[in-house]
C-alpha cells in the first residue's frame, strides 16, 4: 500500500486526469501528469507534469522513475508505452486490460467467454466478409472499426439500401466488427472499482442518455428492476475479476425489455473512470476519482452509497458551459468545469450534478 | 464577475490555500500561490506559484499582474504587502479588514462599536498599565499580545499569585490587551460568506472543542437554542456588513449560560476560511473553500444547507495522521490530508469529516 505523499503517474491530461489529480490531492497524494498536449486541463492541478509524446521512451522512463505507480485516463494507450512503463513501475489497471478494451472484437470475445451476453457480432476484414456478416446478422446492424472508436466516431449504420462496399470504405478500410441490432429500451452502466486485494465495490447502476453519440445525462439509480440491477453489478464483478482488474471500471450495457422481462447486453468496457460516474462526485460517499486513486495506490476502497433519492449529471458540451453563471446561482447545483482554454461544438467543457433529496 | 478560466492569486501556501485551489479548480478557476515557504502544500495543486518573500515588492507586482484578483489564507499579511498588491489588482477581503483583525485591541473596539458583546478588555503597554487593568478586570484574566497570536501562542493566564511584571515580560514586552474572564459553557463559530453584491450566507453555527489551544473537533450544528443560533449568525452578518467584507469570514464566539439564558460573546474574527469550517467540505452543499473562491471572483454564493443530522470534523494533529489507513477503511469517513512533508507534534496534518444521517 502506498502512503499519502506518494506520487501517482497519470497518462493523459484531460478532464479525467484533472479530476483524478484533484481527488488524489485530498488524500495527500501527488500527481505527475504525462501528456503530449500543451496546456492540458490536468496540468493546472498537478504537482508535476511531463509534456512529451507517448512514444518518447526516454521521457516515459524518466516519468515512471519519478512516480510510485502509473495509471491512465484513456484506453488507447499504445502497447509499447505500457510496456516501457511496466519495466519501471506497476501499471494499474494492468496493460492486458488495455489490449482487451482497445479492440472491439477481442473485447466481445472476452465478455462472451465469461458467459455474459453481448450483441451478436462478426469479424469484418473486407467488403466480402462484411457481406457475409450482414447476411448472418441482418439489417439494421452497425459496422464499427475494431480500434480507436469513441463518441460515435469510427462507426456507421448498415440499414436497408446501404451499399456495403461503400460502408466499409467509409471507415477507411480498417479492420471492423459488425454488431447486430439490439432493440434496447435503456442504456445503463455499472461504474465499480476493484482493489489490489480483489475487493469490489459498485455504485448504483445508472442510466445514460446520449445525444449525437455523446453522453448527455446520467441518472442514478437507473429505473430498472432490483434483479436487473443486481445482475448488472454481478456482470461487472465477473469482468473485473477475470481481468484481474485494479481501479475503476465502467461497463456499459443495454437493457432489453420483452415478454421474458428485462435482460442485459454488455456493450462496452471502459478501463478507467468514466463520464457516467461523474455523478458520484456530489452524489455518493466516495467519488469514482477518489476510488480510482485509492485502488491504484493499494488503499482500501471507500463506501459507494448514494446521497439523496436521485442524482442527475448533465454534461456541458460546447456552448452549454456558457450557462455557468446561471448554474452557480441555482440552489444546490454542483458545477464542475474543466478549465479548457477553447470551447468547441461537441467538446466536453464541464458537467453539473444535481442531488434530489 | 470573473469567468471560469480566471486566475485567483492566493497569499500563503498552507493547507487553507491548498483547499482553496482545489475548490477553485472545480469551477475552472486557476490559482497562483505566493509563499516564501519551499514545498508549501498548495504548490502541488496550483497552476502557478511564486516562492518569494511577502515584502519582495517586485515579486508581488509580477504576481499581482499575473492574476485577476488577490486573496489570502492568513490574516497576518503585512500592511505593505497588501498596499503593493492593491495598486495592481483588487484584494479581497479588503485590506482594511486585515488591519482590524491583526490587532486584538482594534478588533474588540470595532466589535463593541457595533453593539456586540466581547470580553471586557483593557489596553496594556507596560507592567503599570497591566496592574491597573488587573485591578479593573480581576483575576483570572488573560494577557494577550495585540498582534501575531494564534493557537494559544502570545498569551498567558493571570491567575491568583501570578507576578504581573513577570507575566508582561513573558510576552516579550509587546503591546498587549488584558481580557476579562468569560465563564463560557461552549465555544461556537459562525462561518459565513459575503459576496461582492452584499449577499450573505452562513452555514450552521458549529461547536468547537480545543485541546492544548488547538482546535480538536467541530460539530455542526452547535447544541444551542435556535434563538442563540439566529443571534450568532446576525452578529456575523453585522460584522461582515460593517467591514464591507467579501469572502468567507469566521467569527468565534463564547456561549455563556446563566439564569438569564444563553448569550454570546464574540472572541475573535478570522478574515479567511477557517478550520471550524472544514466540515462543510463533506457536510454541506457548498464548501467554505468553493464559497470563498466564488465570493472573491464576484460569482453568486452557493447554498449552505447541511447534509445529514450532524457533521463532525476532527483535526489530525501530528501523529494522529498516521491513522490514515484506518480512517480510509472506515465506512463513510471522509479523509483530507494536506500533503505536508514533515509531521511535527502540534502540526495540523489533515482532518476527517463524518456525516451522520
Amino acid at each position: 500500500m502506498l502512503s499519502p505523499g506518494a506520487t501517482i503517474g497519470i497518462l493523459g491530461g484531460g478532464q479525467l486526469a484533472r479530476m483524478l489529480a484533484l481527488a488524489g490531492a485530498r488524500l495527500g497524494l501527488k500527481s505527475h501528469v504525462f501528456s503530449p498536449v500543451p496546456d492540458d486541463p490536468a496540468f493546472d492541478v498537478c504537482a508535476a507534469h511531463t509534456k512529451a509524446d507517448f512514444l518518447d521512451e526516454a521521457a516515459l522512463a524518466a516519468f515512471a522513475d519519478s512516480v510510485d505507480v502509473v495509471t491512465y485516463e484513456f484506453e488507447n494507450v499504445p502497447a509499447r508505452t505500457a510496456e516501457v512503463l511496466e519495466a519501471h513501475r506497476p501499471v494499474r489497471p494492468n496493460p492486458k486490460v488495455l489490449a482487451l478494451t482497445q479492440d472491439r472484437l477481442i473485447e466481445k470475445q472476452f465478455v462472451r467467454g465469461l458467459g455474459i451476453a453481448t450483441a451478436d457480432f462478426a469479424d469484418v476484414t473486407d467488403a466480402d466478409s462484411l457481406a457475409r456478416a450482414v447476411a448472418q446478422l441482418g439489417r439494421p446492424s452497425i459496422l464499427k472499426t475494431r480500434r480507436f472508436g469513441y463518441d460515435g466516431k469510427g462507426q456507421t449504420q448498415v440499414r436497408d439500401g446501404v451499399d456495403l462496399a461503400q460502408a466499409f470504405a467509409s471507415l477507411g478500410g480498417a479492420p471492423c466488427i459488425l454488431e447486430g441490432f439490439v432493440p434496447f429500451t435503456k442504456e445503463v452502466s455499472v461504474v465499480a472499482a476493484r482493489g489490489v486485494d480483489g475487493a469490489f465495490r459498485a455504485w448504483d447502476v445508472c442510466e445514460n442518455v446520449h445525444a449525437h453519440h455523446i453522453l448527455a445525462t446520467t441518472t442514478a439509480p437507473a429505473a430498472i428492476s432490483e434483479k436487473t440491477a443486481r445482475d448488472a453489478v454481478e456482470m461487472a464483478r465477473v469482468i473485473a475479476d477475470a481481468a484481474n482488474y485494479v481501479g475503476v471500471i465502467a461497463v456499459e450495457m443495454f437493457v432489453v425489455s420483452d415478454a421474458q422481462g428485462e435482460r442485459l447486453v454488455v456493450n462496452e468496457i471502459a478501463p478507467r473512470v468514466h463520464n457516467s460516474g461523474h455523478w458520484t462526485q456530489d452524489g455518493a460517499v466516495t467519488s469514482q476519482f477518489e476510488q480510482h486513486m485509492r485502488a491504484v495506490a493499494g488503499m482500501p476502497l471507500g463506501a459507494t452509497r448514494r446521497h439523496g433519492q436521485k442524482v442527475v449529471m448533465r454534461n456541458l458540451i460546447g456552448a452549454d458551459a456558457d450557462t455557468w453563471a446561471q448554474i452557480l446561482a441555482e440552489d444546490g447545483a454542483c458545477l464542475h468545469l474543466y478549465g479548457k482554454r477553447e470551447s468547441r461544438p461537441g467538446r466536453k467543457m464541464g458537467h453539473v450534478n444535481r442531488v434530489y433529496e
